[in-house]
């Protein structure tokens, strides 16, 4: 029994001191996936030396698919088109389509080439559908029988046409135009006498998805139905590929990290792995959004220097009134973005969750603006400051629950991704909004005039 | 060919019209997992009238499973004892696990000795390990079969005592004490001569874990080494269950809701279906923080009220320098934590990361210290003003940089959940460190003395 990690330690030991003559023993015994990870941190020429001591061509492939998407096509330029060639034979046509994607143009074309001419066919089919698409994630090694077929024949083809299938666990039934009839499991061919056509076994409610379902989509009935794969068809309903929960996890697990990084604003991939360089372009055009609505916010404060100058404790309260009004906002667009991603929320609840959100920010922003009215006449023993202060917060913390929930909600009815939308932008304008608010309020009640 | 969604429709048209007859039949034709979405909007009372009507005891199970955890008690309260305990029969032990642990003490004991002794001891098991580990959310039900079984008696095992297993695919093999020796999938097994042992045709190369493991660690194992289990193995080595691929998709989902929610300082669990009240109660505290940030902020200003009066328009910066600080601590921690999360970065990479987005807030701070100092020139031409803008906001952002990616490191290190860590907590200091540089700068440098 392998003890996970153990070997990958030693491993990267070994790398460090050079020993040669045990690192390929290592590698053989390391299982790919541990490989990919002290792969990540090693610089090319390495990755070079250590991928050409790889024996097995499968550990080969899963390594290329695990790689960093910019380090990929830098070791691969490195592989020949032959060798890069046997690689992809050995792997899933929808692994295959993902790595030929990333490849420069001439190189892709070359791999493809030296291919057998139908695993490229397939390959280059997937490629013909949109990204982010069950067309485009499906693989199309799959079982597919006849209603007649026995069980007894049906065994003996997986040992013959089926025996390189990814996922064996669902035979898929099929009538005579290749249509998605029903679905048996390999199971069940076992415990029926073996003569008993699989029309009597099969089940007949067997979901299906279109090749243009998003893959986001795709991921979540798998999810909810607790299957271990999902039958594609196409236009004219014939079964032309799966997707494999294995490939499930995978989106989950992206799309998770892409809305959490967009939400933050940081660009969509995760890029602590990148370099410094890279990471600062990526991050630099979020944060202006953040600078102008500063901008706009100085700009509105020194619209009111008649009164900032007569009151200057004002400013004092400017910190306290964006702080929570920022996240309020955020508590607010975290809970739609998520719960639309998780489908808990739907946009045509549009209503009720923002007038939830406002209700809410307004029982919230009345306990707090009560708060803060007390610091402010304890502070300065002055009624109108405290109620504008106290008024100024609710006002603030009511309407950035009312964007942060309406925003995304709206961006998701128009088909932006709401997860945009959220993090720099929503908490930008809130705290435009509140800074505006804040000296309204102020200048109305302290009795001064507008400047 | 079930069109997915379209009987969940119909039902819930049907339901506004009470159509009874009708309702039965297409009851009978939806997925439980559509059922359940249905489930979740409608009042205790008609859920417990919809629950009665479903024949289908696994339906119920499933029904049950998916529901929302404050509800599920209430609608379990008005099923009686022995009904229960036949439904939790027809279930996994370990969802029924799951279900136990949410009803009242003596409605548990009740059902509990309402079924069979196996099942009853098998989940009082699992109970007994910590939430959240391996053990706790792994299947009892698995094939373990000894190295000396033929592959046709391991069928024959599949049709006679395994024929309920949840994921019969691949077979365990283990020796005279139950440790785990090896695994073969049923696959294998129909394709090698009936007389051959397991022991030729299992591989050994088998990964399992420990039942104290943490579920997001088991569930990033399942995950990179693409498998649809892993076995739990106890402190002897024995063998003791399964985790399968459809709790990882759920533990996955809800691990990444949770950090998300977490980070936005909205607790743990996804709160927008509870009432307008509990919603408050749970965002009230998180938002406290923010508000001590505020009123400590309001004391730092307040006491620079000298400068203040001096220099009115100082408070004009106050939110750019406050938002961009804050927007890119965000960055920072959301960066640090999905990494941690994801286990693209490790807790012994503290230095390296802290430093890398200490380097690119100071990066991004001199790009828009610069931008702001231009500003600050081109409206109050005063070059000292202009220096102690652009000079605060870089070291706010590059404090905030250092800030956001530290906490959550130092949090992780001392195995304090990160993600707790960032949010309202991490954006507060920020804020009361940035206005507290801004006025030391500022002071500073327009040669003023500090009050």
């Amino acid at each position: 029994m392998t003890k996970i990690g153990s070997s990958s330690t030693a491993l990267n030991a070994s790398c460090g001191r050079k020993a040669h003559p045990n690192l390929r023993r290592i590698i053989n015994k390391t299982h790919a996936a541990d490989l990919s990870i002290i792969f990540r941190s090693l610089p090319l020429e390495d990755q070079s030396a250590l991928f050409n001591m790889i024996p097995d061509i499968q550990k080969k492939g899963i390594l290329l698919s695990e790689m960093e998407e910019d380090a990929y096509p830098e070791l691969a330029k490195k592989i020949p088109p032959e060798a890069l060639a046997d690689i992809f034979e050995a792997m899933p046509s929808d692994d295959v389509a993902d790595l030929v994607e990333l490849l420069p143009e001439e190189i892709a074309e070359a791999v493809l080439k030296k291919m057998h001419k139908r695993d490229a066919e397939e390959v280059a089919d997937l490629l013909s559908f949109a990204d982010d698409t069950a067309g485009r994630i499906m693989t199309p090694d799959f079982i597919a029988l006849r209603e007649d077929t026995t069980a007894r024949e049906a065994i003996a083809s997986l040992q013959k046409e089926y025996s390189d299938v990814e996922m064996p666990f669902y035979l898929y039934v099929v009538d005579e135009y290749g249509n998605l009839t029903g679905v048996s499991s390999l199971r069940q061919l076992v415990v029926v006498p073996p003569d008993t056509p699989l029309k009597q076994l099969m089940v007949t409610d067997v979901f299906s998805v279109k090749t243009d379902m998003d893959q986001e989509e795709v991921a979540r009935l798998v999810a909810r139905y607790d299957i271990l794969a999902v039958p594609v068809v196409d236009e004219n309903n014939r079964l032309v590929g799966i997707v494999t929960v294995d490939d499930v996890i995978d989106i989950i697990r992206t799309e998770a990290t892409e809305d959490i990084l967009k939400m933050a604003g940081v660009g969509e991939e995760y890029i602590e792995t990148k370099s410094v360089i890279k990471s600062t372009r990526i991050r630099l055009p979020w944060l202006f959004a953040s600078l102008i609505g500063g901008i706009v916010a100085f700009f509105i404060i020194g619209h009111f220097d008649g009164i900032l100058s007569e009151v200057t404790y004002l400013a004092a309260f400017i910190p306290v009134i964006m702080g929570m009004g920022g996240n309020i906002g955020t508590q607010s667009s975290t809970i739609v973005v998520r719960g639309l991603a998780t489908g808990r929320l739907n946009v045509r609840d549009i209503w009720r969750v923002v007038t939830k959100e406002l209700c809410i920010g307004m029982i919230l922003g009345m306990v707090y603006g009560l708060i803060i009215a007390a610091v402010a006449q304890v502070s300065y023993n002055t009624i109108a400051l405290a109620v504008s202060v106290g008024l100024a917060l609710m006002s603030s913390m009511s309407i950035a629950a009312l964007v942060g929930s309406f925003v995304p909600m709206i961006m998701a009815r128009i088909n932006v991704d709401p997860a945009v939308a959220t993090g720099p932008f929503v908490t930008t304008s809130i705290d435009i909004i509140s800074v505006f608010f804040y000296f309204i309020i102020a200048t109305t009640l302290l009795g001064l005039k507008l400047p």
